[in-house]
């Protein structure tokens, strides 16, 4: 028979409720990606034995991997573990190790551990233990004649660590078959996902060692780049060519590698580089430094933040002539370039970063339409302010003019020119 | 045969490759509560005309209701139209009111329909076409013997509009068999989803009639109240009485009634009453403005942020004095007093709102852990100020504290008691 390269089932009434979100399907499905498998089919079901048997029997009869999330809590409603003892004719049997650590955990936090928690140290017979760091409940891995069973806690923290040190290493030990595949992801900001796609399809095209994929994180695109070889240091090897590839063409699209959000990528430049920065903040209205103090330690960078969203206040707290305000308006280079020497100079501080614009849906005028950003940073070289055209959504304009004045920073750090005005070319610019 | 009450199904590669978290099949299922329906299974295939094909048969034959979204669009992936007619042995039929109405919108756009568009106003024989005002593919219903099966565009706007609409009225007729079903959603804000459920737990066990569940969107609880009557008079009135029983229990932690955030409802609020409100934020960093600023029009209240990292731009900005800073340190009452005070008169407002607090994970000491929080609101009337502990994780204490200082301000405004220090009692409180 042909098999699916891999399934994956989560279990839980919540999920069936629509009471939570369910990313843990998306997450590993991301992941095995990396590994260059295939899901094909993602299956939730609720707590209820005789669903979970069935499926249990059906995805590992179709496919080689099967990754199950949920149902390993303490609880009456927890059964994944005897389900899967049932369907696969194990019998349970309890890992006094296991166990033991339960019982330290529990004291350790002056609890009594009560005697529903002990059948989280049951497991299937021949079943192989995961280890689960964050939580009380392992996981574990049970060996079928063709197919690969994992079952997780469907806590998102438990289970993103657990696939990543204890999943993905038993998978790609069994896959290779003498091949190995490397993985990494490229962090794109200014270009939109049909617009990276046309720019590098022929990568993928000419060369069947390399799979290309996207995954959008607004305002971000991340790029997944995946790459297979006879052997791990040929990967590798083909992997950082391809990222070069991918880099030469993109330019500075790429601001990072892996899924570090672009604030942190920022925070962290601040950092280390000892700067410190002001922001005046008017369309964005405290967005900016709300991501920028997202990362621990940001005090020692972020000294001041100003929310101006009246004349009155550009005035008074940054010293915008009223005489600029009176002749171009708030939404203006001149008042952007004030904004920005404004804060950096009250707030002594390396770097000033200014936005003012038309975040929507009101506030328009004929030449300066909803979309309308002006971002301005100064430094000790001076001022710069330039102009960009964005969205007709307010919420995505507030994070994508956000986004834009990160992205200033980051190029000024590095000594890269800064977007000009047709940045960013993004599906959906025009509405 | 005892069919489920419902399946949702999800279809598309993007989605088994994880690049996008599927919110539409929470977003049915939820909706389906309200009409006292329970969904028993969400699955996701590929654009893969054999998976699709088995997918809708299996799931036609399991359930009274299948839900499908994704697969209408032009390109040559989307196939959900073709394999349902194929599925059901129905053929294809071109409804020239669609493709009409699918050329004007076009041409209102200034943009050259495609002839793949063309495929849009395809479908199976004897549907019943559902509109769809915000893009161009229309959904439809197949009434098959035992199922009614509904298929929608898989963007996320256009379904959930055709859900309100479209479905949930055709599926309601359908329903009823003399019974009518009531619901609505609570917000809380304040009490873990555990202490709710103790809270009110009775009401749905004495009275079959009502059922109650919870969906978090941190840091709110929404409670789900669905009554069933024999008629839609009774069920209303039902309604509204258990609406009041829960109000009268959970008193102010009920914050408002459907999908409103708190941070609209008290930009609502400040718009009516024409209030206006100046906000210095220290472990906030930015993001009481943000949320405040997210409501269109909220210029009009307000004037004024300040995001005071330092304590120099503490001293400088809002005139704490650097006595109070050296004697109590900067989270303490007489900062976070002097910071409402002072933001409220340097701004001119109504309300001078303002947080100091150690969000974490270092600037701890041992009588102020991480998680502490200072809240402080000045009015025409004084200045409040109270202490609370949050939790251990940075990023949840920002945005708790950020809900905490809006809840400040809701209650100000409508004269009611502030949240004492026990506030908010949640779960994972201590970890």
């Amino acid at each position: 028979m042909n098999r699916d390269p891999a399934w994956v089932l989560t279990i839980g009434d919540e999920l069936l409720r629509g009471e939570i979100i369910d990313s843990n399907k998306s997450f590993f499905s991301e992941r095995l990606l990396r590994l260059d498998i295939e899901t094909t089919r993602h299956v939730t079901v609720g707590d209820d034995p005789e669903a979970m048997e069935l499926l249990l029997r059906l995805s590992t009869e179709s496919a080689r991997i099967v990754l199950v999330s949920g149902g390993l809590g303490p609880t009456r409603d927890d059964l994944t573990t005897e389900v899967v003892a049932r369907a696969f004719g194990r019998t349970l049997r309890r890992d006094e190790t296991t166990l033991q650590r339960m019982r330290a955990y529990f004291a350790s936090v002056g609890r009594e551990m009560s005697e529903n928690n002990a059948k989280q140290a049951d497991f299937p017979e021949g079943a192989e233990i995961l280890p689960n760091p964050l939580g009380t409940a392992p996981g574990f891995m049970l060996e079928l004649e063709a197919c690969l069973l994992f079952c997780t806690p469907g806590v998102p923290s438990e289970l993103y660590r657990m696939m990543d040190e204890q999943i993905i290493p038993r998978i790609a030990a069994r896959q290779l078959e003498g091949r190995a595949v490397r993985a990494t992801l490229l962090r794109t900001f200014g270009l939109g996902e049909s617009t990276l796609d046309r720019e590098l399809e022929d990568i993928a095209r000419d060369d069947h060692e390399i799979s290309l994929g996207f995954r959008t994180q607004f305002p971000d695109n991340l790029v997944r780049v995946v790459v297979r070889g006879d052997d791990p240091n040929t990967a590798e090897r083909r992997l950082r060519q391809t990222v070069q590839v991918i880099r030469d063409r993109l330019g500075l699209t790429v601001v990072g590698e892996g899924e570090t959000p672009l604030e942190e990528i920022v925070g962290r430049l601040l950092l280390e580089r000892k700067h410190t920065i002001g922001v005046a903040e008017s369309c964005t209205g405290g967005l900016i430094a709300h991501l920028l103090t997202e990362l621990p330690g940001s005090s020692a960078y972020l000294l001041e933040g100003v929310i101006c969203y009246s004349n009155e206040s550009k005035i008074r707290e940054l010293g915008v002539a009223a005489e600029a305000l009176e002749a171009h308006g708030s939404v203006s280079e001149a008042v952007v370039r004030q904004m920005a020497d404004g804060i950096r100079r009250r707030a002594g501080t390396d770097f000033g970063l200014a936005t003012t614009g038309i975040a929507g849906p009101g506030g328009a005028t004929s030449d300066k339409p909803v979309g309308t950003l002006w971002v301005g940073l100064a430094t000790e070289r001076g001022v710069e302010a330039r102009r960009y055209q964005l969205l007709r959504d307010r919420s995505r304009n507030k994070r994508l003019s956000a986004q834009i004045a990160l992205e200033w920073l980051r190029r000024s750090m590095l000594g890269l020119e800064l977007p000009d005005e047709t940045f960013p070319r993004m599906k959906g610019r025009t509405g």
